[in-house]
């Protein structure tokens, strides 16, 4: 079973269940809110659970779980919430997969986080030591490294900031002093008396649209607050091959993306260390992780090699820069410190996220996603591990789509539609009117298009179609309406059109091909890997059942598939607080076989295959062949 | 025989020299221009060499000699070259110590230098590595370090600079590439292609009054250019003292003194780079050596507690650090260090002159003395060295002094007086009218009025006596009149006031009280000095054997006397050349067992004894002893 998966129990202890209740509405009264769009129609197929003790408490299988479920899922005990019926009392003992729990996303937006031993880089220790007199007069620097080596057997060097602020650090509070040390060997800094109980750092995940920061306490381990904001980047190239471009085609390119980074993200950390009334030349390392590109232009190193092949990046081993070489507004002589990279496209970002999912660890096979313009896959376990980069696109950050939008107010980001009537239901980011869709909500749409019949496997939608449903787009091609303007209150219908399908087809042929390559290397099956660690934004919020059925994810259970939100940002947090996060990453990143899928034999014919949906053949989803038997 | 002399044989091959000539004129023949400003009387003593064959060929010992020299100078071959003559042909050899040469001090402007085997702490290393292709994708950072670790067996880190400049530095000449080493262990720099004709330091000995900079071709050891020029800190307080108070009294006081030295120091730099026809990007390291608080200022460490009792430094060991951290131009990734320090008033400066000295390798027990307003003093041999620092005051430098100068065209720099006369005769900087004095003219001037009977030893001015020379000052006390305005053709005579007088016993009472100091520890008597090395502009000026007939220099024979120049900026360009003389710094700095003067039992009296001239003991100065009986 999967660690993934929420476990409840309903019935028993709790006064407010009782025979007659739905285990949807019993899973709500628990605190546990699951997924539903169709009202309990059975429909939708979002508030799966698996039920493990108590199964002969529940009413029996109905018509509509029977069709939205695969067999081999209801054989493993699988049911709808909205249609499992409590008949008599006792214990019911459910799995929930993260997948079913309404807005798991936002639960989970800062990402999983393993318990890791706090042993940060930096640490402090306090000294006191002999005065200085004409009986004793050796110079600061010898009085404190000569303590320092007595009381902590540490032999040190000194940072300029030690230098500097010495005379006075050890003379204010009577020669006591707090030193701190950078990986148990440079001296960073020197602090008059006891200070021991404050030591400040961040992480930092510099996505291509996004950048999240986190204040971490580093004696407790707390994130104190965090914050994410729209990488200010966006202006020079939405994607990461268009920025490249612009630093390499621009005399002042990369200055100007970098300036842009750098300022924006000593904003966010001037802002973190006010709302929780620190100081910011406190903050005395900040670990940053970003996909090779981002990593680049955020340390100043030209990218422009990773755009063409053989894609090598500048740097792939973890660093700790001066603050003052990238200008960064943190403590001077503190340090600015990333991930290792892997290759020109999976970076330190995908390491991050391997460090967080623990994949690396486990004995069966398992993989990692991480889902963008660029989907990162490593798959493997502790004895070996296959990584890949995929071009999958913006299309599942809503751009290259017609009514496309992120995943912000009135983004339709569920979708269920009724296989007879073609009727939809939505759900909309703040419960607000239909404006457009996103990600998930598309992925969402075209599984449900493909299981109505709307479109074929091919990826053609039904023009002969009856339902108003179905009508021909301004390109003269079909779409299909989401939302009329009446729904929305908005000027256009929401629709998915012809392109949009083609566009999803190419993202998730992209991602199925790489997953393919990786899995045939490793001489598994498809259904040889037992979990799925999704991270980043969009892969927690997409629905593993459609992404599934549209054949983007492998055929495998859906309760083996993990959200681990933000992982990269968790696994940047990992590393900050401790030093054997980094030294296991520094491995991982080496132990990594980067595949490069296009130099791969068969590529283009596999990439063909997956184009369909699920895929050309059939028997790799063979619960998909199943489901449509059914 | 000291090597500090020159050895000359005027006699025999060279064809102008005939029996008649005086020494002198055969010396100047034979161009080693011995000094003299007596015009050959007899009666300055300036052109003293010592005759080691054909003693038989000169004429006898005159009165004026007699005179003028000690009975121990006689009996070891010392004559005045201006009165042993020639009585017969044949090869006639002697040695003149280096206070004899005229303008000895030009000569040595730029200070001795032993030789060191290059061995800088930057190498260069040129690279050839396979390119990147699809079937090698490794990143430049893994790629330059497995062939600088097979090539080379050398693990290095890399510096920021590297990251930044790898991508471009590897394609551009085809995978050819040089890197530059910081001491073995940092990767500092890499270029494209073969660029290991070149590799340029700096050496920088920042004083109290002047910095020197020299720029240095590290692939020869040559010095390129060099340039001095005033301490830009002179306006902020003449003296260290003063400086240091402006930094601790003003809140940012320390910020101007130190962006005074850097920008001064950083157009020095550019003016060196654009002689040299250099780009100053490429000076990549920079050896600064300085007294404890200039060293302090220069890297913006406060100096505050170099002023007060137990007067430790921040500071001792040597350091390097990042330009950007200072405001240092050159090559942002390359380093400024310096050499260590030994106390809050034996500075790096000291070091470096030690270590240009030589001191520390000779087995008999000599003597390093750098005269300033703080003198060090350094008295050792190989086995053990002790060091202090004597507050001998800014008389030497010509300040306190009513006509004093610096040693600018016009100052007084020589003084002769006729002992039976009161005649005075005088040599200036660029032979110009005397305007003023300077420190080697006012040594030289208490000298010949001591040896005149002008003052009595305890410094008197004779007031009863019927010379014009002799007259009430302003200030109603004596003085003795070296210049009248006729001579001058300024607004005022050059005297010599009995406050000056009194300045000078205070100044050389220090120095020779630390002098004493030393050698009572070390277990050894004056004459046990073998070679006393000094140091310092102004040490290179002052004539020996006035220094030694005032009582500031222990009584030793004048060839004992080396000067070595500005011996502090040799030592940095030694340490800029060579890892090995660093390490020898280092150990050197921890060697000199530090006497801090003022907590030393019987300081007091030791100098009020000091203050006689040559000294209330005068069993101390025997040859002085000797020359009054004479």
């Amino acid at each position: 079973m999967s660690e993934a998966t929420t476990r409840f129990q309903p019935i028993g202890k709790k006064a407010d269940t009782r025979a007659g209740s739905t285990l949807l509405a019993i899973a709500g009264g628990t605190g546990v809110p699951l997924e539903s769009i169709c009202g309990g129609a059975g429909s939708c197929g979002k508030c799966r659970v698996r039920v493990v003790e108590g199964m002969d408490r529940l009413t029996a299988v109905t018509a509509a779980e029977a069709k939205v479920l695969t067999a081999t899922e209801i054989t493993s005990g699988m049911r709808l919430a909205c249609q499992a019926e409590v008949v008599s009392e006792g214990d019911i003992v459910v799995t929930v997969p993260e997948g079913s729990l309404r807005g798991h996303h936002r639960l989970l937006a800062s990402g999983a986080e393993p318990e890791v031993a706090l042993k940060p880089a930096l640490r402090k220790i306090v000294l006191r030591m002999p005065p200085a007199t004409l009986m004793d007069i050796r110079a600061d620097d010898d009085r404190l490294l000569d303590i320092l080596n007595s009381e902590a057997a540490i032999t040190a060097s000194l940072s300029h900031g030690v230098h500097r602020n010495m005379p006075r650090a050890l003379r204010e509070k009577s020669w006591e002093t707090t030193v701190t040390l950078f990986r148990g060997e440079e001296l960073i800094r020197v602090d008059p008396g006891d200070t021991s109980g404050e030591l400040l750092g961040a992480a930092a995940d510099v996505g291509t649209t996004k950048i999240a920061v986190y204040l971490i306490d580093l004696t407790s381990g707390k994130t104190l607050a965090h914050l994410s904001e729209p990488n200010p980047q966006i202006p020079f190239g939405e994607d990461v091959m268009s920025r490249i471009t612009y630093a390499a085609s621009n005399a002042d390119g990369l200055e100007r993306l970098h300036g842009a980074v750098i300022s924006t993200l000593n904003q966010m950390l001037r802002t973190l260390c006010e709302d929780a009334s620190k100081d910011l030349n406190d903050v005395m390392e900040v670990m940053v992780v970003g996909n090779t590109a981002m990593h680049h232009i955020f340390f100043g190193i030209p990218p422009e090699h990773l755009a063409a092949a053989p894609y090598a990046p500048a740097v792939r081993a973890a660093i700790s820069v001066d603050p003052a070489h990238i200008g960064m507004e943190i403590y001077p002589f503190g340090k600015v410190s990333s991930l290792p990279n892997i290759a020109g496209f999976v970076g330190a970002d995908a390491v991050a996220v391997l460090l967080s999912s623990g994949l690396h660890a486990d004995g069966g096979i398992g993989m990692m996603i991480d889902i963008g313009t660029n989907t990162e896959i490593i798959v493997g376990n502790k004895d070996r591990l296959l990584g890949c980069s995929c071009a999958s696109g913006p299309a599942f950050e809503g751009a290259h789509i017609r009514h496309g939008m992120r995943a912000s107010t009135g983004a339709i980001e569920r979708v269920s539609i009724e296989s007879d009537t073609l009727d939809v239901r939505l759900r909309t980011v703040d419960d607000a009117p239909p404006r457009g869709i996103c990600g998930s909500g598309i992925v969402d749409a075209i599984a449900e298009m493909l299981r109505c019949g709307v479109i074929s496997s091919s990826g053609k939608i039904a023009s002969g179609s009856t339902s108003e449903r179905i009508r021909t787009g301004e390109d003269g091609r079909p779409e299909f309406v989401l939302a009329t303007m009446d729904d929305s209150g908005g000027d256009a219908d929401v629709t998915v059109t012809q392109a949009d399908v083609q566009e999803i087809q190419l993202a998730k042929s992209a991602i199925f091909t790489g997953v393919s390559v990786l899995v045939k290397r490793l001489g598994i099956d498809y259904s040889g890997i037992e979990t799925i660690y999704t991270a980043g934004a969009f892969g927690t919020y997409i629905d593993a059942s459609s992404a599934i059925a549209i054949g983007m994810y492998p055929d495998v259970p859906v309760e083996r598939i993990r959200f681990i939100g933000n992982a990269a940002g968790s696994g940047a947090r990992m590393a900050l607080k401790s030093v054997e996060a980094r030294d296991l990453a520094d491995r991982l990143s080496k132990a990594v076989e980067y595949v490069e899928l296009a130099s791969e034999p068969g590529f283009q014919s596999e990439f063909a295959k997956a184009m369909f949906m699920p895929h050309r053949e059939e028997d790799r989803f063979p619960s998909f062949r199943r489901t449509k038997a059914a």
